[in-house]
């Protein structure tokens, strides 16, 4: 008679073992060391059809052997993109932090769920001193927050918090009998407000677009008058968002002011500092966010300029009332019993719309344990010098055109190639100029070479926006990024 | 003159690789070895306040040696759950996949965002294929979706495409000028529908609970009284939700019955698989979701039953005409180029309401390859066979009592120690037994033996919840499960 099957384990722990310790090898090789060598690509480019040929992805009803695993896993990385490469300057996240490179995997390999103490007794602590410390850098010394899957999220959750804070019976009742609610916010936000205001029922059409300055910063007077135009359209201007370093131009918008005009008609005030926030950090450069400790509410992505991995989302908030408890809470009897053996304040998942959370502390904590403080600090104040550099040397360069005079790390520039220089007056000159950014970028990509991110901005055709925050970059590095563009881009 | 500080990288590449490598080495004694080990604790218990002191939280001014920081990551996963431990029966994931871990490695390495093909090409393509994996079990040709960081924001978008498939407009608008609208649940649904109920501006008020058997499955013909009780009433009824696997008790709401209702009255018919979704990949047991085929949309979380590890949610779409990218994009011009040199269609990004979204597809992919169906098949088999094992068990001994015999693999179960037993007559006898599973709870947490979860339901008082879905658990681990409830509770 054949033995049980159920008497033994499914899953042979030796070899899972031996696969963990050669897949981190090639991991370590692939990734982290080719990952972040200036000799290597930073992405072998293909066309969809190509790669859908090379990478053999179906998921078939056999298991491929161990080699043939280890073999894919080596494909996936080496046709992906290195965002740790040291030319990779194509969103507001690149680099590779080793100390939270760790923090991810020990939050992967641990598997839990931030919901209850007793599932995640270290991170429900943890979650809480990290939280404490950004408030402490917005300068509050209360509050409450919750690290959320994206700046989106967060956007999204303080536009609901505010809703409910002043309507708290909506959340039973739904909108119908609310006044129609009017968001307020600049040309230059995040697409996520309105995404949000979508989700929430409130519509995009009540977001009231407010005007920015030649440098993409809201304009407060113009605040006050679509305020007060909202007003007079019946509507009820309940939440206005600032954004602290815009997508784009990397913009600050003037809070102090905004806070103003938010206390005189009561709304809601909002900062969007996911790209911004970080400048917190820098003693030097903290005074972009002035104003930032009045804000009821701040998103702040750590994931980005400051390397974490994504996601590390935080939301946080002014009110230390239990609000966002109560605005998202729906006390499940399974999950947040009352009768548990430990202090339930420390159940906090039900603070969020999630239910199973993912661990987004971890990583940021052991990555500040490493650094400190002043750590940290130094790498923010590098990428605001290395910003300084490379447009003091656009400035030099014939065929460099800044956008705009950097105050972040967005630096917004037009390459125009010498077939363009001087021809300025010419009725398609820019038409044309829109064109040289997608033919470099088309190149650098099929050459592997570097990678920067491309787009147009109002009436201006697309330029480049190049974002340093990866502490492996040099000076060496960005007079490369300078150089390749003009080798790729002379001929056009 | 000091030399230029920018002309060098600010992070040491060797001591980071080495960093990466002596930190592995602990994840894989730490977590992986001892984590899995039925002699090592399921988790070293501490109050709050006692961890608090034991952990050294505090994130300084500078920053800690890298000896001291190996420390720390030792101290965080020591006091941390097991939930790959063999005796970890706590929530609806358990276990360690090898393949799964080195996939959400290279992933967090990799650290790319999910949202254009230039910047995650294998991930883009890999996504596709992994939804139309999970899409053809449903039993969909053709169809959408997308991954997302949660079941609960899966059922939240299946509310809010519903919504906007009805009222397009309500985009722009909001939903001031809508009828008053009405969702349709089970009372014994996940939570996360009534969060998304108030989530979207809709209220928990308009949720109209239908009612359930004696097994926790939706009445059909009950939701046809409440559908038309909500029309009767002026609420436009217009999304239904049919649960496969509750939470608690793992009921199976009748698919093809609650599809026939919906499509009497033209209500979007969504199917929270979140839990029960896995039960597909058994051809023995995949009749528990007959009629799936026919939902307009499903969520399905592969982290839970499948052991992908945190979050692996997907989101999928009988739709493919795009309904889930016009209802959710926003069209930022920074991110998603219309002028692009490849086929744009791979810029998936704008479907969801994230910005930034961390890559959830290649741990179900690596695994898929190197299990095969059949491999996944035979893990979601064994899990029924060990609930029968354990429900035949319980029947056998004294003291044990099933709260309802298991379909699926939630095994619901109280444990009556010796004084109540034989006292059902007596008139504080459901209250004293509702205090026994907290009280042995309490017990195995201090302990560390193993870990597996309470509550109440209606007029339930409290009892255990054991769920097996770990290969790494034998009968041995099952047998011993039931003794230490009995040693724990033989007092009580």
């Amino acid at each position: 008679m054949a033995e049980d099957p159920l008497s033994h384990p499914a899953l042979d722990k030796a070899a899972g073992e031996e696969f963990l310790q050669e897949a981190f090898q090639i991991i370590l090789e692939e990734a982290v060391r080719k990952g972040t060598d200036v000799k290597e690509k930073v992405c072998d480019w293909r066309e969809p059809h190509d790669l859908q040929k090379i990478l053999d992805l179906e998921m078939r009803s056999s298991g491929e052997p161990q080699q043939r695993v280890l073999e894919l896993c080596r494909d996936v990385i080496h046709y992906s993109v290195k965002t740790c490469h040291p030319r990779f300057f194509n969103q507001l996240f690149s680099g590779l932090d080793p100390h939270a490179l760790v923090g991810r995997m020990i939050t992967e390999t641990l598997n839990t769920s931030q919901y209850t103490y007793e599932i995640a007794p270290v991170f429900v602590l943890m979650e809480e001193v990290v939280l404490k410390k950004l408030r402490e850098l917005i300068g509050w010394e209360s509050g409450d927050g919750i690290f959320c899957p994206g700046g989106s999220l967060s956007n999204i959750y303080a536009m609901n918090v505010a809703r409910y804070q002043r309507f708290p019976d909506s959340k039973r009742t739904g909108i119908w009998a609310l006044p129609r609610l009017a968001v307020f916010t600049s040309q230059e936000c995040h697409y996520s407000v309105k995404k949000g205001a979508a989700f929430l029922g409130i519509g995009t059409d009540n977001i009231y677009l407010v005007g920015v300055d030649e440098r993409g910063k809201m304009i407060p007077a113009d605040l006050e008058k679509q305020i007060n135009k909202a007003k007079s359209e019946g509507a009820c201007p309940f939440f206005v968002n600032a954004t602290c370093g815009t997508t784009v131009l990397g913009a600050f918008d003037p809070l102090v002011d905004v806070a103003d005009v938010c206390e005189r008609h009561g709304a809601w005030f909002h900062v969007d500092a996911a790209w911004g926030g970080s400048a917190l950090l820098s003693r030097r450069h903290r005074h972009l966010l002035r104003g930032i400790d009045r804000a009821d509410s701040v998103a702040w992505n750590p994931h980005k300029m400051l390397m974490t991995g994504l996601q590390c989302s935080a939301f946080l908030l002014r009110d230390s009332s239990g609000l966002l408890q109560r605005c998202h809470c729906a006390n499940a009897t399974y999950l947040f019993q009352t009768d548990k053996f430990y202090d339930m304040a420390y159940d906090t998942g039900d603070k969020t719309i999630q239910c199973g959370r993912k661990v987004d502390c971890l990583k940021l904590w052991l990555m500040w344990k490493a650094n400190g403080t002043e750590g940290l600090e130094k790498r923010v104040d590098r990428a605001f010098e290395f910003t300084r550099y490379l447009a003091d040397e656009i400035k030099k360069r014939e065929g460099f055109q800044l956008v705009i005079e950097p105050e972040f790390v967005n630096l917004c520039f037009w390459f125009v190639p010498p077939s363009l220089q001087g021809k300025q007056g010419c009725a398609d000159y820019w038409e044309r100029l829109g064109k040289v950014a997608p033919a470099i970028k088309e190149r650098m990509m099929k050459k592997g070479s570097m990678m920067v991110g491309y787009q147009p901005l109002g009436s201006k055709v697309n330029f480049f926006r190049q974002v340093v925050t990866n502490p492996m970059v040099t000076k060496q590095d960005l007079d490369f990024f300078l150089d390749e563009i003009e080798r790729l881009g002379t001929d056009l």
